[in-house]
This record gives structure tokens, sequence and C-alpha cells, in this order.
């Protein structure tokens, strides 16, 4: 069942051995694509690392060097707009992507397509982590997979055989989340000191990592600076002007 | 089989009656907030709207007015930074999110939800749409459902039981998609023009809506002009900022 696949997830960051093949990272891409895209652009890539070398200097410059060293598969997804460019040539017009509305076109491209490829690799057994650590170094990582104009990696995907299980962390309560016509944040006020309690207990009880921490501490924690301050700037060398 | 599943995706615009229940909507609502998270900010939320008046005027405001009316469930699916402004304010601490970085991570957290609900819906039968008209008038749908700074509408999203069967659309090959190592932008001189005319045979063979065009030039017309140029605005009032 899809919706008790969904409910089973959780980040696996340790893997074995085992390679994906070409057949399969073909059979998991062909599935992913089939999520809806903005107006049909399909902008976006999928950066297959196998080459041993480049995985390695992927992984460090990603802050995941042993994850991605060990996983089964590794993947950049990355928005593109090089493509549509391409596309547009062949018409012999040169097309606009340099606007707010399309650096968020292109991210929710990936994110449809992405997520659709995680939930495809585990619907056949396999583990999977995100990996926003490649928006640390987003330049020597285009480099190094020479990622041209309109193409930058928004996120990594690991894939592989488990060798790890990672319990579920509990997600804030559904009534947190969704609000009837109206938003309502006045909820918040007794919803999260609520949710703080769930989370200090998860934390608490897990087999391994333990720890004591709620979760407004881990956000006002983690949001109290500004991150990767240098993005603006590269997404536009990148021709993502979002002007 | 969720592959199957997947592959058997196309936009549903026209609904029967039926409007999903208040446990229907907390059962996909769960599966979806499964979905990995950056670093557990949750940065989403969903406004679920069932007021016939707001649904109406939704419709109109994000050029769907057809389609949100007939739905069996309309959600706004929205990026979110004001539960974690709250979840700051209960430590104490002002957060900060008006970095690029910010929106990035918002969107795919949305993103991630947002296909994981589609996906939960489709697989209970339901056909699913996602709608970019609700950027055309973010600033009135915000008011009309009442987003606070931090809050914006990435797209909507309608579910209900399907009154027309889509064909799907034939995507991309995988190997445009799909680069081993390095970006290798010298095959879309061969692999466009030979997508062209997949789409073009599909667009005049299919059942309804028959019409002549490529893809690339369904791309060059669509991406010639800036499209929705009062976002980046908007955004920063919203308090992304884009820094």
């Amino acid at each position: 069942m899809v919706i008790e696949l969904m409910k089973a997830h959780a980040s696996v960051r340790d893997y074995k051995e085992k390679q994906l093949s070409q057949e399969e990272v073909s059979e998991l891409v062909e599935a992913a694509q089939h999520a809806a895209t903005s107006h049909f652009v399909q902008a976006y890539s999928i950066i297959w690392v196998t080459d041993p070398e480049k995985r390695r200097k992927l992984g460090e410059l990603s802050s995941n060097a042993k994850q991605m060293e060990g996983a089964g598969a590794v993947f950049l997804m990355c928005a593109d707009y090089n493509r549509l460019q391409h596309a547009g040539r062949l018409q012999g017009q040169e097309i606009v992507f340099d606007r707010a509305e399309n650096l968020i076109v292109a991210v929710t491209d990936v994110g449809l397509l992405a997520q659709n490829l995680a939930l495809a690799a585990e619907s056949k057994g396999y583990g999977i982590c995100y990996i926003g650590g490649v928006r640390n170094n987003m330049e020597a990582i285009s480099e190094l997979v020479g990622l041209p104009e309109g193409v930058f990696p928004v996120y990594g995907l690991t894939v592989g055989v488990p060798n790890e299980a990672n319990g579920v962390k509990p997600r804030l309560p559904v009534e947190a989340i969704l609000h009837e016509n109206e938003y309502n944040e006045a909820k918040y006020e007794t919803i999260l000191p609520e949710y703080d309690s769930t989370i200090e207990a998860y934390y608490a009880s897990r087999g391994s990592n333990q720890k004591t921490a709620t979760w407004t501490q881990q956000m006002a924690d983690f949001l109290r600076k500004p991150r990767r301050e240098d993005l603006k700037g590269i997404l536009a060398k990148k021709g993502y002007h979002f002007k």
C-alpha cells in the first residue's frame, strides 16, 4: 500500500555495497518523470555520479563523504533551463528564465520528480536520503560534473540497500499543517508545546543517537543565523537572476 | 505497484461531485507529511478550501474556476516560515528566513509533501491536478484565506473522483534527463528533434483536444516572455527577501 510505504519513510545514511544497475536507475527515473510538471517544461536533470573519484570529491564538497561513497547510487537532482534554451534555439528563440517565477517552477519540478524517485526506490526495498549539503559548494560541484548555465543542483539523493533501520520521526500533528478556509496561527500556542513533548520523548526513547531536545529548540537554534549566503550570487551566475 | 501508479499519472480537471471527508483528507495529509523535510523544518501548510464562496473566488483568481468549483477537495499548498517564527519566539529567538536558501528549502519541502499527497490520493482512485495559476494573484489569494507573513501559496492541488480519463503524455526520454558523471548538452541536438516527433504524433492521435505542436515549439512560445513579474515583490512583502 502506497500510504503505508510513505508512513514508513526514514532517511537511510548507511548502505550495503550493492550498486544499482543501469536498468534499475532507468526504471526509477522513468517512473519519477511521470510526476506532474509545470506547463510540461520538465525543467530538471539528474546527474548519476558513478565515477569513484567524483563521488569522493562530491562527498567532501557536500559534507557527506561516508554516505556518498557508500551508497548504491548517488544522484544530483538539478534544476535545468539549459535544455529549454536548446529547445528555444531549435525554434530560433531565446528563452527567458531570469524571474522569481522560473526559480519556483524549476525547484518545484525537481521536487515532484525527486519525491517520485525516492518513493519508487523505497517501493523496491531501497533506502534513500536527500542531501541539502550539495548547496554548500555549489560552484565547485557544478564544475565537478560540468553543469552549464541554467543548471544547478538543488539537492543530492542517495539510494541503496539499508545497512541500518531508523525509526520514523513523529511529524507535526495534522492539525498544525492543515487549515480549513483560513490560516490560523493562534493554534500554534498550544500545538507547538505539545509537539515539543512528543519530540522530546521520541529523542529520549530511541535506540541510538539519544538526545535531549525539543522541536522548537532545534528550530530556533538552526534558524538563528542566515545560511548559505553565497547562494543568491551563484544562482545569478547560473542565469537565475530572480528579477 | 507504486511504479505502475506513477506511470499512470495524468492530470484530471473534471471531477464528479463527491467531496472528500475530513477523515480522508487527514489520512492523505498525514501520509504526505512523512516525506523528507530539510533539517526537519516542515516549512509548509495546507489550506483546505471548503467554503463555496471562497472556492468560487479562488477559482476566479487562479484562472481555474470550473475545476476548483467542481473538485472533491481544493488545497493551497503553502510555503510556511510563520510556524517557525512561532517556534523561535517560544524560545525567545527571532528566526531568519530572508535568504535564497530559505526560499529553496520551503519550495522543496512543499514539493515533497505535495507529491506524496498527490500520489496518496491517486492510490485511492482519485485524480489530481496541480494549479500554478494561484501564483497569478498571490496577494488577493493570501487575503482570501488569511495568509500571514512567511506564508505563500506555491500552487493549488485539486483532488476528486475523475470525470474524464486523460492519456499519459510521453515524457522526455530517460537519456535526456539522466547524465552519467558529466552534464552532456551535445546530446540534445538529436534527442530534442526525435522527442518533437513523438509529441507531434501524440497530439495528433489523441481522442480529444487534438493539435499540431511539437515540444520545442511549445517551450519556445511559452518561455519567450517573462511571466508573473510581480512575484519577486510579493515574496519580499511576505518576508522572502531572497538576499
